[in-house]
């Protein structure tokens, strides 16, 4: 690819705190580009019926359309195709730029969400066979997430047994509106996979699991929809603490990406409340809610809420009760992308930083 | 009636601060009681049919079965009713030796949840002339809300309109489950109602309005379907702020009823952000969202969020941005009940739990 002009605005950095990315969008170009992982058998299928979700036909839909597919306007690489794409202009807009030290990609071609699961684990196989080809084998600063079929537990497990030797896959992916609560057992598999390869779990913004995404229903607008994914995230923290997952799986990390945190304090406090008072309904419980939360448990900044005074913020973070809990990152290349220049106030303390920007992710993730 | 031991454990309280409790319950004891309120075809209905719902054909369920129904187990009259059925007994354990100027009535009997919209506005009806003849007429310190079919804003207003001139009836009664997003176009004949008599509507924990309690369906425990309530009424205040209500009738005064309220800053916060970069979305907002929510709702305390430092508490409530949003309630008779003596912590500023504990309340309901 030859030489190209780099918009880097917002993201000028040529110094800095070492930095850990951990959530990073690789999008899979189209279609056409997974047809060389999949049999002949799924190619066929999929230009006879496409992909069918619970949102119907639509591949590309998280993301309101906007200028850029929702997606930052700076975002869209020379070569024509869609933002996060093209490894070398990510390479040039975001590795080099940030001087990132590691990147981990989320890519969030809609797998799980396919009703037919046999096509579901066949994209599984696919975006991941094109992930370790097209991006971890090419760009050693990058990591990523192994793409599972969630829903049909049996052919997530292969599937996380067929690629998890990849040194590149460091963690599962899930999406929060599932078509059931985590915590429940048809997902239980999934979760003893992950222990045994020593691998987190991530549940990342987005998803549409045949339910209405809250309980009354669907609202009107995107700002709705995008607002009220910080309630999916809560329900899922509720359930997987609740079902005791975390007592049957006690290797299990779990980290929340692109759901907020400042919900997660006061979430722990209602929860410890009501065990206190119904622990008899869970007693496979063995300590309160909020300590399987804080060791389990971990998330991501962006979107990094706004409180109107630093102090707050700060606050918040303590309320978790630990400093291990947050752990960076910045969406690109969507729309509403954090630089790390830019998503913390000045008054920021700097070791609270450093946690934040790399100390969190490199023990969460074992990172040497 | 003859008279009785009254247990008080818990509550009592000879003098103490002038005292309103917005969340009582009165139960219909049976549906027998409702008879003489219903004509002859509902009557046969009644016995013909039942009650159905999105629960099936359950009418008392918003509670675990425990020992006492999901009540204080002091809370059973001794007539053999159900615990909230008598009015005598609810004035001997509550009202007398709490001191209570008022107490406000909030009737769950499950109306708006019929499936059969005509039998629905009928049992609303039924319940509202119940509730003047067998509380309002008789106990001067009581008021209610009117319980109305809400799934069908025609027969909700028709409802409203008939009874709302007498003063026993202060606000109209939603439940956070509902059928679609209380922001939606459906619902704002009632609002518009609602607001041309001057009643606050109110969102009362519980509800099921036929979709899954969560985006991601039905958890196991109740301990999950107690706690995911508050996401409920996070998503329904995300709706009526959205959606425009607050523009729409300036005049709307909304309470959120045993939701919590340690949740409602972030949930600012969020939408705040949101509301920044998507306002093009929701152009008829005319300002941002947490100042509708800080005008127009009022939230109460009952479940008492309980951090591990009153210092946090009282941090949330600052950073409700106002100390006119908190209003005091019980929720007598059922199990988790606070009494106004053990709610608060010792050392909680007195002036603040003088306006939680009245000032607030008379003046969102407008007492003299």
């Amino acid at each position: 690819m030859s030489e190209v002009k780099v918009e880097t605005k917002g993201s000028k950095r040529k110094t800095g705190l070492p930095f850990i990315d951990c959530d990073i969008h690789n999008e899979v170009p189209s279609p056409d580009a997974l047809k060389p992982y999949l049999s002949q058998r799924w190619r066929q299928y999929m230009e006879m019926v496409g992909t069918r979700t619970y949102h119907g036909f639509a591949q590309h839909i998280p993301y309101p359309k906007g200028n850029a597919g929702g997606t930052r306007q700076d975002a869209w690489p020379p070569n024509g195709g869609i933002p996060g794409s093209d490894l070398n202009f990510m390479r040039k807009q975001l590795l080099d730029p940030l001087n990132m030290e590691i990147g981990i990609l989320n890519c969030l071609y809609r797998v799980a969400e396919q009703l037919n699961d046999e096509f579901s684990a066949a994209l599984a196989r696919a975006v991941n066979d094109w992930q370790m080809e097209e991006w971890l084998d090419k760009e050693p600063r990058l990591r990523a997430s192994i793409v599972i079929p969630y829903e049909n537990a049996e052919f997530a497990v292969e599937e996380i047994n067929r690629v998890a030797s990849h040194p590149g896959f460091v963690q599962v992916l899930f999406l929060p509106r599932t078509r059931e609560p985590l915590g429940r057992r048809r997902y239980w598999k999934i979760y003893e996979a992950a222990e045994n390869h020593g691998l987190p779990i991530v549940i990342h913004f987005a998803g549409l699991g045949g339910n209405a995404i809250t309980s009354h229903g669907f609202p009107s607008y995107y700002i709705e929809d995008h607002t009220t994914m910080a309630q999916a995230f809560q329900s899922q923290v509720i359930s997987m603490v609740c079902e005791g997952v975390f007592e049957r799986f006690p290797g299990l990390r779990v980290a929340l990406l692109e759901g907020g945190f400042a919900w997660l304090p006061s979430l722990m406090w209602r929860l410890d409340q009501q065990w206190k008072r119904l622990h008899a309904e869970v007693p496979f419980l063995k300590r309160k809610p909020s300590e399987y939360i804080r060791e389990h448990m971990r998330v991501t900044t962006q979107p990094m809420e706004e409180p109107p005074k630093l102090e707050y913020l700060l606050q918040v973070i303590e309320w978790l009760g630990s400093n291990e809990m947050l752990m960076f990152s910045t969406d690109y290349p969507h729309w509403d992308y954090d630089s790390p220049e830019l998503a913390f106030p000045a008054k920021f303390p700097i070791e609270l930083k450093k946690k934040i920007f790399y100390d969190n992710a490199r023990a969460f993730y074992r990172f040497k």
